[in-house]
């Protein structure tokens, strides 16, 4: 398998879940500096040109939660995911999906708010960037008071919701929100930096 | 089974797939006049005050791509998913998470736009709201020259996608797009309006 990435992105989530399912695969690094995610190129890979993308050998899968779900499922030794239990499965799906469409989508109207008004706006912009705090502070107020189960998740359990988790957590400082607001998320975040798989891959990222 | 959901949002997806599953459920509608999704009784069922909510023996679900391949999961006779093959599972779940968390999150910007800027900020929210025709047209635009593999989202198999891409492909007249421009969705959409599923869910929703 072939994962495209790019530096310091969502893609943190799904590496780390490639490494705790013991995954055989090749990085291929995407550089947004020169707009590489929109070269003719990698436009043949994800003609989204956004990262990440896992190529297998049966074709290629964009979208975090569904390169989740397929690395728990390609790699069920790992027991990265409820498999056999339609309700986990689903609480798991309820978590990526909230963390995709509503966490992410709060955290990139910081940068990307171009996405959703005028590239020359900026005061609409600059409108949006002054939200993220509040915005990420709901969120993860959520996230603190009942969506992570404890310790992971899910529960007792360890699934690719961590990982996930994780790398979103990761950003809070950056969107001025400090996570010592959240102790759960915090310990959380504190024993996933202690795992072979996160210390392999926030050092590539330089996180 | 409790649907807790609200008229012409996107629990249209997830009651069409329901019908489909030929699930035994009962309705409870959720009135956004009265702003119902946030009164205590609601959060207790879902504290994003969102919808749609599943209520199964287990519990509850929210995010609409967890409740369509529960749905898939929970009904396996009804062939909603290829559930015995992680990649095309994988193709579904990238398919869907498209539409949630970034379809949808186009087509928010027209009336949520408090969201992600200061509820009284109105310049910004007419910003966002005049830039929704262009992102809606863009991933249409995605979706009718590769996404959509036709006949049905994944291909020869109907499937959830196809329920939720009925729902979103629904909300492009009031977002000022044309479906006549993508004749692949408008076929699509044509097709789903004769099945029988359709005809019940959007004679509720008077859509």
């Amino acid at each position: 398998m072939i994962f495209y990435f790019a530096i310091q992105t969502v893609s943190v989530a799904s590496q780390i879940a490639l490494e705790e399912a013991g995954a055989d695969y090749e990085l291929r690094r995407i550089d947004f500096k020169t707009t590489e995610q929109r070269s003719e190129e990698y436009l043949q890979i994800n003609p989204k040109a956004r990262v990440p993308a896992l190529a297998t050998d049966e074709g290629i899968i964009t979208e975090t939660p569904a390169i989740l779900t397929y690395i728990a499922q390609a790699y069920p030794a790992a027991e990265l995911a409820p498999l056999n239990d339609p309700f986990g499965f689903a609480k798991l799906q309820e978590f990526n999906n909230y963390l995709c469409s509503t966490v992410h989508v709060n955290h990139a109207h910081k940068m990307r708010g171009s996405r959703w008004v005028e590239e020359d706006d900026k005061d609409s912009q600059q409108a949006m960037t002054a939200k993220v705090p509040q915005t990420m502070t709901d969120s993860f107020n959520l996230i603190e008071k009942g969506l992570l189960a404890g310790p992971w998740v899910l529960g007792e359990n360890f699934s690719v919701c961590d990982c996930y988790l994780f790398c979103i957590s990761n950003w809070l400082a950056g969107d001025k929100v400090d996570i010592n607001d959240f102790p759960r998320v915090l310990d959380h975040h504190l024993r996933m930096r202690e795992r072979e798989s996160v210390k392999k891959i926030t050092a590539i990222h330089g996180i």
